[in-house]
């Protein structure tokens, strides 16, 4: 059966209906909260949809791992270091990172940043 | 390396960079168009990322297949049925449409409908 989440947030505070922070503190990461849009607890086999949030200053876990991920921007501004890159994304910005590749994302300027990011179920 | 796709567009025409609408009007679709963010000319190898647009009064192909499908809504309101059930969703809202069930999307009132879809790769 269809599994639906309700966007039930706001500009300051996405949020969506049934789906609750996931723990993303450990390690190397300051301001940053995950949401688990779509996942096992929906029933999707093959993917996951997560929301990230960064506070302004705040920045993700410098990565390196064989999955690939797809990372669509909703709001805010962050500098992506992808390899040896580093690139300024906006809203709406797409961005595929392929496995392997080290990446991280670092908020720019005063405002949260929110993004999409897909990454295969296993 | 990792791929970017700018967006480029605005309220009126969602567009990005180095990405083209792919056919969607075969069949019994009115009003819709497809563009591939992610998919195998990015080198993504477990998933497809795409925004389909439906104009005011279009619809999406009412469709029953294998694999599972993850919608968040961008833009404009859409009935979404999903197997005997019919929703209305919204900006922001999350379906997840798990295999085999039929879905089909199409909008309510007069502004077009966008929507980020993600598909299994196989």
């Amino acid at each position: 059966m269809g599994m639906i989440h309700r966007f039930n947030g706001s500009v300051n505070e996405y949020d969506w209906e049934q789906v609750v922070n996931k723990a993303y503190d450990q390690g190397d990461v300051v301001g940053a909260t995950k949401k688990v849009l779509i996942g096992p607890e929906d029933g999707s086999d093959n993917f996951r949809l997560r929301y990230f949030r960064l506070e302004p200053g705040g920045h993700s876990r410098l990565e390196q791992h064989p999955h690939e991920h797809g990372v669509f921007m909703l709001h805010g501004r962050a500098l992506v270091r992808h390899g040896e890159i580093v690139t300024e994304l906006g809203p709406m910005d797409v961005i595929f990172i392929p496995g392997n590749e080290p990446h991280q994302l670092e908020t720019v300027g005063d405002d949260p940043v929110g993004f999409l990011c897909v990454v295969p179920a296993h």
